[in-house]
């Protein structure tokens, strides 16, 4: 009997049927799955098993049976929302820590493998990347292939896709399963010479319709329905909320679906799983979580890079500094390198080499996020609701700026309050605080004092985890190096919980 | 003849009297200084002249003349206001540099002398300091004198100054002018456990009008009304307003007035001088100049240091990065250095040396101020009136991404639009450009066509100066170093300002 792992995927192939489909039993549970065309000649249903065992099938007169066997190596099944979090479908943990190569697959086989390894040696284990190729300043080659033929008019027959890009979309996909790295692919985006940005949307509806049948049982696949959405004008919301819906109905396995904004994060709706948000002050992850319920990724904070553009010129040290002040907010973020080649090969955009001082960074963080679990972000330091308490007046100094606070214009006072809030986060045996820009000589915390802890001392820019105190609890004066980019970092040996 | 510089002090005594004053006569001209009690015997009247010549005087039976002489070396007058800038009377130019040690006049004689020292080996040309000592972290310490003697019952007694105090003082005062040095005084602040800060406004007045009677004559004092205003609680917003026009009115000599604020800028009032701001956000200065037609001085945006507190933990990059980030929007900043010491001797609160690296590149910055001038900001990249305008519609990413901006709270778009302000201003001979954080291996920039320019790129932190176009006009391709902490600077060699 043919053997498929677990999460794997399974294809069933017929010669020239139309609207074709079938069904898929094991223990009389059945679920029915549409076909697509996949070649000239050929309609294929693909099949992510879920369950260990023998699986039956049945498409018209055809049946057969398969043994789905157990998950092994990099495969842990699709990634799933977890809360805030995420984790793989086998419960093994994940955590997010993207890149960004937005037209990587639109490029010559030689940079494609050049970009596969550099991914392969690197900490990344999400990829954003587009369906349809993209127009920008160092984006100017066209692809060797588009994802559909052309009508006599010279617009796109979105009912005809050109076989041979999906095939290389998807062995991109595949390519990258391998490797441990979901793929989280941008259906429609503004960047766009070609006319794809311009599709009705019932063109989009059948494109996406294709897309669906073909690509939802890669195991690694993400939805993301949009880069900058708001600059997509051809779309309304109401048609970006079909397309939401269409995608977490008819997606049987329930990816990842998230919309990656340029100003606005996309309204909360019941399909987004997750956010993916564009924004650099990455503090207000807190705001977001509260707000949507859900984890918050932050998709774009600028890259690291020496650009012309502010988004693509960060410095090395910015970057990992926005990705651990997002982390110790509870969130999660995506890396991004645009250093300036005259061959205008920029990783961002095209993959190849990725020449930036994050990268190492992020492999260090990534250690550290898996070693210390998913993360709740603690209480500002101002805990006063401005807009709905009385001013607590018991200490004059305290009244006096809480009311001098109360005072501010609305936006300063946002700003203010986003400005103080700490980067502080924690679960039952971990506390990480990240100090930031800020330089302290050392910091007094407060643990609880019915347990006993560890603290360690982490520099993200050096790399380095430094014991600080053993077996301490309670007020604790920390000694610090006076430096930006200081976490610190504590463990619960025993006794109460750090959350 | 006795003679007396232009803009220095001449001082007055008489024996026992009470209500003393003296008429000063030139040319017609009579001005009438009112006195004050110097010592235990004399009543002082001191007079500032401000225009050369013989001047007469007559204080009941007493009358002389003295003789106004040029004024030479580091005195150039007391400074003024001039638009948004500042200058000395003498219409040299001034660029407030300026520093903070509030409570340095409240040390050993040791600790003052090495201030001293410190102060006259800085580039700053103003002082941030107390009139009160202070009671904060780090300034537990009891001076050895107070400005007041107390009553029987242990309260002050403002009517009856400590008159080796006010020598004190006031020798601070002089030895700050010999070294070219403004002494910004704060007149009360909220930092007390002696009870200044809780006069009655009566007592204030009192108190005010000593101040005045005694100090104004010196050239290079400023009149700061508080700092944290909102946190002095004792005083109301009518007590704010009625002392500085009581200083605007009785200081004959129009001494430079502000008020500084922990969260919010004091009102625009007819006696304000200048904004003495607190806040980090540098970039507002742009905001404030426009709100207030005043010159704009960012007196506390945070200090170098590695205390606890993150007013006092900024490394020595980001303390010059925001001193830069503020000249460049056409204001003013001051120092301020907090490194934590066992000794608790910090020059912030009481002076003594200076340890941070960003003294030496607020030399640099001075020197290169004093060689450009006065600076107005350019407008921003995004020039659309989100309040009031039509969003403009020709080309239509522009269109979408105002849309877009346009959708966003009210707090975000503000927020949003002062990250894209760009950091840039002139005067009709040079254009200075400020990149902050941003790190771009070039830059394009447009300069009129019809001009000849010369381009410098400046590095704050390494203090270099480097050629980089010479005899050029039009769109210039600048190249960069791609890293933080890069100024362009535009010279007009010839042809179209560059206003």
């Amino acid at each position: 009997m043919k053997k498929v792992e677990k999460y794997g995927l399974f294809e069933l192939r017929i010669q020239g049927a139309e609207d074709f489909s079938a069904t898929f039993s094991q223990d009389g549970e059945s679920i029915e799955i549409k076909g697509f065309q996949i070649n000239e000649r050929e309609t294929a249903v693909r099949f992510m098993p879920r369950r260990k065992g023998v699986w039956h099938y049945r498409a018209g007169d055809l049946q057969g049976e398969f043994l789905c066997v157990p998950n092994t190596g990099k495969n842990h099944g699709p990634v799933e929302r977890n809360g805030y979090h995420f984790r793989y479908a086998d419960g093994s943990a994940y955590f997010p820590i993207g890149t960004t190569c937005y037209a990587w697959i639109h490029q010559t086989p030689e940079l494609i493998t050049q970009t596969l390894e550099s991914l392969e040696n690197s900490p990344f284990n999400k990829i954003r990347m587009l369906v349809f190729p993209k127009d920008m300043p160092y984006n100017k080659n066209d692809p060797d292939l588009y994802p559909f033929l052309k009508k006599d008019d010279g617009t796109w027959d979105v009912s005809r896709p050109d076989f041979a890009f999906w095939r290389h979309l998807e062995s991109g996909i595949e390519k990258l399963g391998e490797l441990g790295i979901e793929a989280d692919l941008i259906l429609f985006h503004p960047y766009d010479r070609w006319g794809f940005s311009k599709l009705t949307h019932e063109e989009s509806l059948i494109y996406l319709e294709y897309c669906i049948r073909r690509l939802s049982a890669y195991r690694n696949i993400w939805w993301s329905l949009a880069n900058e959405y708001e600059l997509v004008t051809s779309k309304t919301l109401d048609n970006w909320m079909d397309i939401g819906e269409k995608i977490s109905k008819e997606d049987i396995y329930g990816h990842p679906i998230s919309v990656h904004n340029i100003m606005n994060v996309f309204p909360k709706t019941d399909w987004l799983t997750h956010c993916s948000i564009q924004n650099s002050e990455v503090k207000r992850v807190i705001q977001w979580r509260k707000e949507y319920e859900l984890p918050v990724i932050i998709d774009e904070c600028g890259y690291e890079g020496n650009i012309e553009f502010d988004w693509g010129n960060l410095s090395g040290f910015e970057l990992i500094h926005r990705a651990w002040t997002t982390v110790a907010c509870g969130g999660y973020i995506t890396h991004g390198e645009t250093f300036f080649r005259e061959d205008e090969v920029l990783w961002w955009a095209k993959g190849g080499k990725l020449y930036g001082e994050s990268v190492a960074r992020f492999a260090f963080l990534k250690e550290i996020q898996y070693e210390i679990g998913e993360l709740t972000p603690i209480g500002g330091r101002i805990d006063v609701d401005f807009e709905n308490s009385p001013i607590p007046s018991e200490n004059p100094v305290i009244a006096a700026i809480a009311n001098a606070v109360l005072n501010m214009p609305e936006w300063e006072r946002k700003l203010f309050l986003l400005r103080m809030q700490p980067a502080v986060s924690s679960n039952e045996n971990r506390r990480l605080h990240y100090l930031g820009r800020t330089c302290p000589a050392f910091q007094e915390i407060m643990l609880p004092e019915n347990g006993v802890y560890r603290i360690e001392v982490l520099d993200i820019w050096e790399m380095t985890r430094t014991a600080a105190c053993e077996g301490v609890s309670g007020k604790i004066k920390v000694p610090l190096p006076g430096k930006e980019g200081i976490v610190i970092l504590v463990t619960r040996i025993a006794g109460e919980s750090l959350n």
